[in-house]
């Protein structure tokens, strides 16, 4: 049995923000926060997040056009970047703007508003 | 809800083998493994699995010492890359050798004998 835990979950920006283009950020929950110290040391992170936008009938499906692009043949979901696959892990490395108390800064996340977050590591 | 589901499993060699050193198996279940369809033209991987011989009492530690160095000041789990952490899933970086129908020859898996692997990405 292998039950995920959120850990955190991203935030996007409201309106007027400080740190604009691509940044985003990380709300690590209260309880986990104790995990980040240290964390504001590291310059790059690798950010494991739940695509929970993903219904259960995109998890089964095993091959799709690379990019949507129906012109390409189908690949597997293994060889490719697709969001669809059974463990709708999204893995992505950023660079850690700033940390404020439990809150990342970072740049380059390809997640969504709400998506949650289940791993940092240093990277 | 975010439940995994095992889409294949990590295994050493036995004894005698034609791929020495630093190499694994990753076994893909059949039921995934239209899913590698194009894996072979993948020169490196992300492999995401499973350190199923943590306890649930590690999935609670969120700081450790660096390395297990008691000499060293405990540090978050998300500043490092120990395997203590709230979601147990591990993240290496492959060279793939050889696809052999649902069998993926990789090279430098830090992974043990019968981990459950979650998700491959190129890389």
């Amino acid at each position: 049995m292998m039950q995920l835990y959120p850990v955190g979950v991203v935030k996007q920006w409201n309106e007027k923000a400080d740190y604009p283009g691509n940044t985003m950020q990380i709300h690590i929950h209260d309880e986990f926060s104790a995990g980040l110290k240290g964390v504001e040391n590291c310059e790059h992170l690798w950010i494991l997040f739940w695509m929970h936008k993903l219904s259960e009938e995109d998890r089964e499906k095993l091959q799709v056009h690379p990019r949507g692009d129906v012109t390409k043949e189908k690949r597997g979901v293994f060889a490719l970047r697709s969001p669809m696959r059974p463990n709708p892990i999204g893995l992505t490395r950023v660079r850690l703007i700033k940390r404020d108390r439990n809150i990342l800064i970072v740049e380059g996340l390809d997640a969504f508003d709400e998506s949650p977050v289940i791993d940092i590591k240093p990277g």
